[in-house]
């Protein structure tokens, strides 16, 4: 399926205010493009990509003062299939684990394996280790928070959400991915576009997603606490440890984010359109 | 000078537990090597290394039951130099940091730089930027605590250290680390070996020793909260975004440390002897 | 100074053609930019980067059949001051080199080390260590080889251009690249945007430059065995092992290359003009 | 099964030179090692290894003057299969190859793509891609190269060995890795132990081995055109490029290797014997 997506977001600043951000698409999914994908800021001001260790890309840039305006439309091919679902994926022994993986065992910023680790074994020591073991922890996410736009704050932690037990997808993806990786399941978290294409009925205002991914037999699988079934339409932007890795815009500096839009559809006019 | 330097280790354990260590000296430091460094296991057991995306050496092994002793004994070139001091040093703009450097902005586990942004600004938003402004940190930072062995704990951040107010070096350097980033300075956890050969008297039993690097002009300057002054012999070990990044050890299972010995002096035989 | 640069190139085909290019700046003068440089293409194709190991944007796309248009403009600040001469600049003992700098030592497909070792010996092993031997090699090629556009062919190494004593910029900085690192020198090839800014008079149509650097002293200096004096105003685009790595456009299919222009000029309008 | 391998070499010289040396097996086989894989020399000298952009443990070191024995042991599981043989394997089109795999699609030192293309495509273009047209390639260089211990070179490329119709196992592989890259089938060398394990009957003295991957339908397949048919018990050291990227000892200055042996048997001891 060709989907159409993008976003038009506008920053309000009195001062001229740096800021990195995961703007584009992954660079795993640069393959799949079928138009260019350019950000256009207005004014028009330099703008730079570079990669980081994760295979984000990064772009940099400086809000002028008086604000900008940023924005990006592409089209892009999509299998449009569910999330996979292997039951048979088995958990892979830490001394087995490739070196590169070894990273996402470790805590991050908003993921206190160290915190949670003993939370985790209780719930999960009796689950069958691999896929089950994930799945159950997922559903166990999944059912203890309870989503609230209005309980979202930058500071909130795995911990926290396991505490308070609301919050928001990111946070649905911090808890999953901590609880993962006390039960030595490497985990890293995704963001990206994720529309309402796989949905009965429409949904309201769109808005980035965050899941996570987990490795299992040898490959990462995509998992989501928040909807706790396979969706399909996921085009991922940025991953990392955790939301700080991953955060689509950061800002050195006040600012205001006046306007926010995001799209994801079915492109039905034929991408030369 | 030539420093004479090691470590002797034993861990117990019931079962097999893997392990992920930091045991040997940085990348950064192989040319000093006057003679081979190689770690050696009793029992022998398979043992091999990679370098990960902070230029650490990182050690994979799996204990086996029974427990295994870890040591390793090297004679290294040192300047034997004090830690530089350039107070003339100047804050880089964020737009013009290293797109490599741009990570150590950003929060990490034990950093949480969005909870601590606003007594950073507080303390610190009245001192000249640049290098006045990390040392006005480094000495805040060594003011506020309380060096105390008893206070440690795994779980300890910046933000728990600040409140409490005790905590050992790796506190220390978490709190300063945190604070340079709400400030705009990138900054960086290290951890290495640091004798007291520079000191007029013997202190107790060596450990290995945290301090911190904060990025000002254009590279890399070392900092030591705990101590705050300039110190000599350091040889760098692991660094990253805290300690988690640079833990000598971390294993994934129960393990009891049951003898734990670090040595670094002069050496006076010669490294052929 | 502000620099306005950019270039306009059409390729024909009969057929989609892949195509590996080098045509942005390279990544370690994205900092300078003062305007974004955006690849803009004729059909509006898909195209992405990425970064290889050597620090260069590498752009991906497929010429359609019926060719393509593919233009860039940008302006960029430049120091505008001559290529630095440094005649103390020592020779870096092999063991004191490096790891990353050890690859610019071995030969490669234009720079054919083995087969000139006994003429670099021969001719520069009397020469004084460092800066010197390198000027000696860069005004031996600069006086061996007489420039003719006539006869550049692709295959031409710098055993070729040795032998043959006729070449162009590439064929310059090949035989000097090679002859460096027979001398234990690193040396690596680079190619980039060359105006005539410097120059009293108008030379004819433009073209992209090669010249290459040599490391010495700790760090990389830029030669140019072509004109054999500093320049002012290189915008480097890529570098690498020879021209193999930093070829502007690699096609894999037949084309024809109909149209090339190349600008570079000092910016006099504003580059928000 | 258990493989027990090594080596034990020395290099006589009369003053220090400083060596580059791939004496280590490939990151990829780290996990398969069973005992630890340790370098040593006589006299003890100080060494490090980094690890190069193609996976390859690089050794860096310093032979003294009077020479040194270089010697390393290990044992190392390997599953003992023949070379994967896949015939359904297809050709990747050039657009859909990763980015990291185009640097194999290029021209090396020993490899000269630019010459061989018109042999290239008058051979293989009549054969279906993939899998069979790799093969044929592979067929045609076991057939047109005459192995010959005599007709050695260091500055032999794949054109020479083209033209001469002899050569060792190294210019079996530059042959087939040239035409595999003319054929836009991206190849890399590799270098590594290769018993006599799988032949029915022992050979003479024992060598390192040369062989080549081709890269098919996503992954790397093993091909060795010196042999033509799979063979089993390859334990891969380096690979890359060409033999420039993955020779078992580069050192800048003269020496004598004055012995030099290489073993690898099935461990009939038990590694902890």
């Amino acid at each position: 399926m060709l989907i159409r997506a993008g976003y038009d977001m506008r920053f309000e600043t009195d001062r001229p205010v740096p800021m990195l951000a995961n703007l584009s698409i992954h660079s795993s999914r640069n393959k799949d493009l079928r138009t260019a994908q350019r950000i256009m800021t207005t004014p028009d001001v330099p703008i730079y990509d570079y990669v980081d260790s994760f295979g984000n890309v990064c772009t940099r840039l400086t809000i002028p003062t008086g604000g900008i305006t940023i924005s990006t439309g592409f089209v892009i091919e999509d299998p449009f299939t569910p999330d996979l679902v292997e039951p048979d994926a088995p958990q892979v022994p830490v001394e087995d684990l490739p070196d590169e993986v070894m990273i996402y065992l470790l805590g991050s910023r908003y993921c206190e394996t160290d915190r949670l680790s003993d939370v985790a074994w209780a719930a999960f020591g009796g689950v069958a280790p691999g896929w089950a073991r994930v799945q159950a922890i997922v559903s166990y996410v999944h059912e203890r928070i309870r989503f609230d736009y209005q309980m979202a704050r930058p500071t909130k932690t795995a911990w926290d959400a396991h505490q308070e037990r609301t919050g928001v997808c990111r946070d649905f993806a911090h808890l999953a991915v901590a609880l993962c990786r006390c039960m030595n399941v490497p985990a890293r978290y995704c963001t990206g576009y994720m529309g309402d294409m796989d949905l009965p009925a429409l949904v309201g205002d769109m808005d980035f997603s965050a899941w996570f991914e987990a490795y299992l037999g040898g490959r990462w699988y995509t998992f989501d606490a928040r909807h706790n079934y396979p969706r399909r339409g996921r085009i991922l932007m940025a991953r990392g440890r955790d939301a700080t890795d991953a955060a689509l815009t950061t800002t050195f500096g006040p600012t205001v984010l006046s306007r926010f839009q995001v799209y994801t559809d079915e492109d039905r006019l034929g991408f030369a359109g």
